[in-house]
């Protein structure tokens, strides 16, 4: 399992385009600016209470997302398919060791 | 592109979870099972018209997740590189080529 933050900066890539402006203002503040609550409830004229509800809510969405299109654990699996693969290219394997790599990397769609 | 019918099937296969249970029985019989509209008004005990128009509403929100996540214009382009991908192996060519074209299937994430 991915460390929190980690795995937030992933699930944000993933589904930002499905979140508010201002969900995505937020959330790109406090996980790829590193601000703290206080900093961006500041810039917002809001409470830091504000700031933190809307972010806990945003990351439940993205959880929520992810649970439903599984689109990080399909990344990760692609990655490490492709990683087997490109060893197995380098190493000049039978091409039927090759293909059934692409075999599972096309299953995941 | 695509013709309409095929393309809602695709369409609905990547974004089904994120639909309502009503809007996914309605698609699935219009689009998977073939059912005509009044078939299904006449399952739910709605008029012809709400049916039509809660698929219509469906099918734009589907293109509009298309339009923001792209899943299926991913899929498609992945699918063509891995075919390209497996006729490289099959004719034993240069590792440098098969690994290039796996970095164009990394680069779609």
């Amino acid at each position: 399992m991915l460390d929190k933050t980690l795995r937030m900066n992933y699930l944000f890539d993933f589904y930002h385009s499905l979140l508010t402006e201002k969900q995505r203002n937020y959330m790109s503040y406090y996980y790829l600016d590193d601000l703290s609550l206080g900093e961006i409830a500041d810039e917002y004229d809001v409470s830091r209470q504000a700031v933190y509800d809307n972010i806990r809510r945003t990351e439940a969405m993205l959880e929520e997302y992810e649970q439903k299109l599984r689109l990080l654990e399909k990344f990760e699996t692609r990655r490490s398919l492709l990683a087997e693969l490109r060893k197995a290219i380098a190493s000049d394997q039978a091409v039927e060791a090759c293909n059934s790599l692409i075999d599972r990397i096309e299953k995941l769609d």
